[in-house]
């Protein structure tokens, strides 16, 4: 069933009156009848500050995710965020804005998530820190001097969580998790230097609080996306429906190890563009965006990834991020940069020997 | 330096006015001078209910510590209470009297803090209930059928924590935890059977709490005694002084695995004098303690302790504990019971066959 046939089935279900999609979805015979059907980002952002909803939940993927926060943030909603790219990218906009409508950011990552649950027991001033874990992605156990080239196939099985191919090559270079550090920083106010990332193979340890004297607080259970979003949908109430219930009795042997720096080049690069601040963290994630796109259709290698995404930094440089309009204009421009690095280095190995296409840095445009 | 030499260097550090010692120290040079020296159970009860008090930190150890928690809970005290028996013994007594007096009953008990750390954060109803971890003791790697004639020698070197030497037999033949599983029966008013036990070897997990949704929080650190103390203090405001600070990405491997019933057939004893309730759980105790006494005497074999619990409670039987002195005097009883039982393996040990005495029973009173 096309995503758009199913929208009309559960919009029926639920008695839901009104749904916006996107464009190229517009003219689907399944969304006719009696469902109001909003086309494009006007009905999202319309539908995101519609004075009815008490809560939007925001799951949008990509940047398209970014006008439709802004538009709840701005209407002062309680919104449950589960699109990145909204707080890489805008962070300090949307934080600042949700400071003056009083609008409120539930987390629905479920690292986040976690992280959220922890804080609401601890007393002021106690935290002094997050750590984010990481499962360490398909190409963990991979030699690191494989890693560059490794196969399209090979980054697609995730170990623990089943998501999207975009993600899944996200969460094999850790810019995902990169990205989930970017999240954190703004939604709990937190500088970059107070929140680690541990590797975690088993993914039962969603994420960790420090605390001041010394000891954390963690969130764990199985690997489950449903339990943060209902979650954020009953929050501040206690969630109503149980899932699997987690035995520790069966837990067995959970690892936990630091990010080996070698082996995830690309995590480095955001967190800097991070510590870089205005637009950086928009054109890392723009030109992470362009290089998965043509390692996903082999015209780039793994380890091209974070070529591409250095010599995008490189090029691109950085700016204010004072308004969404310059936010956009640098994702633009950052998405060109990336192409042309892109073209550059398949265009090298195409006609030079294979295996040539340098991994530490772009010097080709 | 003796402990009520250190009492009253303290004292002056810290100008206090007023202590209260054990009858034993009652003449101690140490003690003279400005300091105002209480002494006995009585002058306990006066510390405990003094009119400037705020806090009451009960750490007195055994039997003692109940009348004095009953002060404290009575005169409507603020209680962080470090004292297992209190609760043990008397817990439907002390937790029925506070909530008249609306005293309120801090842990200190490093797995008690944990839970009332992660109890903190979670909304009405969300606590389905608890986990608390156990080391496994020191005998855990023994094979179980050496478990019997485990040496004192061996019964004491205690893998993680260090404490006395009653706390680190109990350690080993799991009654510890089973007092604690009592305890926290009572300080967080959860039927027995939400209360489940999970051999954690490295003591990083202090104790986790199950929530309706399936997952659980759970507070972990370096097993320092400090931290729950200090938590205890300072409670409800954040702690103040860091110890160390516990690295994530070092933690390196956990192990979690059930309790193996054969392994630690007192555990199993103790749960199933709660689950009779009245004197019962006042009768097991008072029997262990007998027993380990003996076998720390060398008197009779680690197994024996089991054998010395069993035929206590089998002698003894139940009653309801409707005030302390109906709990005090099931407490002496058992005592001279458990002598009797152990006087009698120890004979027969002297007399018959090395090897032979019975782990599973007792039929020689």
């Amino acid at each position: 069933m096309k995503s758009a046939e199913l929208l009309a089935v559960q919009a029926k279900q639920f008695g839901v009156p009104r749904v916006a999609i996107g464009k190229e979805a517009a003219g689907d015979a399944a969304l006719e009848g009696d469902l109001e059907v909003g086309v494009g980002e006007e009905a999202l952002v319309a539908l995101a500050s519609d004075p009815e909803a008490d809560l939007v939940v925001n799951a949008l993927v990509g940047t398209a995710g970014l006008p439709v926060t802004a538009a709840a943030v701005r209407a002062g909603k309680r919104l449950a965020i589960a699109n990145k790219e909204s707080l890489v990218m805008a962070g300090g906009l949307v934080t600042s804005l949700a400071g003056r409508t009083g609008s409120e950011l539930i987390p629905v990552d479920s690292e986040h998530s976690s992280i959220f649950r922890c804080l609401r027991g601890t007393a002021s001033g106690e935290v002094t820190g997050i750590v984010l874990t990481a499962s360490g992605g398909p190409l963990r156990d991979l030699p690191v001097d494989e890693m560059g080239s490794a196969a399209v196939e090979a980054v697609l099985s995730h170990p623990t969580w089943d998501m999207g191919e975009k993600i899944t090559v996200d969460s094999a270079t850790l810019v995902n998790k990169a990205m989930e550090v970017l999240e954190a920083m703004w939604l709990f106010d937190l500088p970059l230097e107070r929140i680690d990332v541990v590797v975690h193979r088993e993914s039962v340890v969603h994420s960790l609080v420090r605390l001041r004297d010394g000891s954390l607080l963690a969130h764990l259970g199985s690997p489950d996306m449903r339990v943060p979003i209902q979650y954020a949908l009953f929050y501040p109430d206690a969630p109503g429906v149980s899932f699997d219930e987690f035995r520790p009795q069966e837990m067995g042997t959970l690892n936990f190890g630091p990010v080996e720096p070698e082996r995830y080049p690309c995590f480095g690069l955001i967190l800097a563009s991070a510590r870089e601040g205005g637009t950086s963290p928009t054109t890392a994630v723009a030109a992470d965006e362009v290089a998965v796109g043509a390692f996903l259709e082999r015209r780039i290698r793994f380890g091209d990834i974070a070529t591409v995404i250095a010599g995008t930094l490189d090029v691109e440089g950085t700016g204010p991020a004072k308004d969404l309009a310059a936010v956009f204009e640098a994702e633009r421009s950052a998405r060109a940069t990336a192409a042309e690095i892109v073209n550059d280095i398949a265009g090298r190995a195409a006609h030079g020997p294979a295996g040539t296409a340098s991994t530490t840095g772009h010097s080709g445009v």
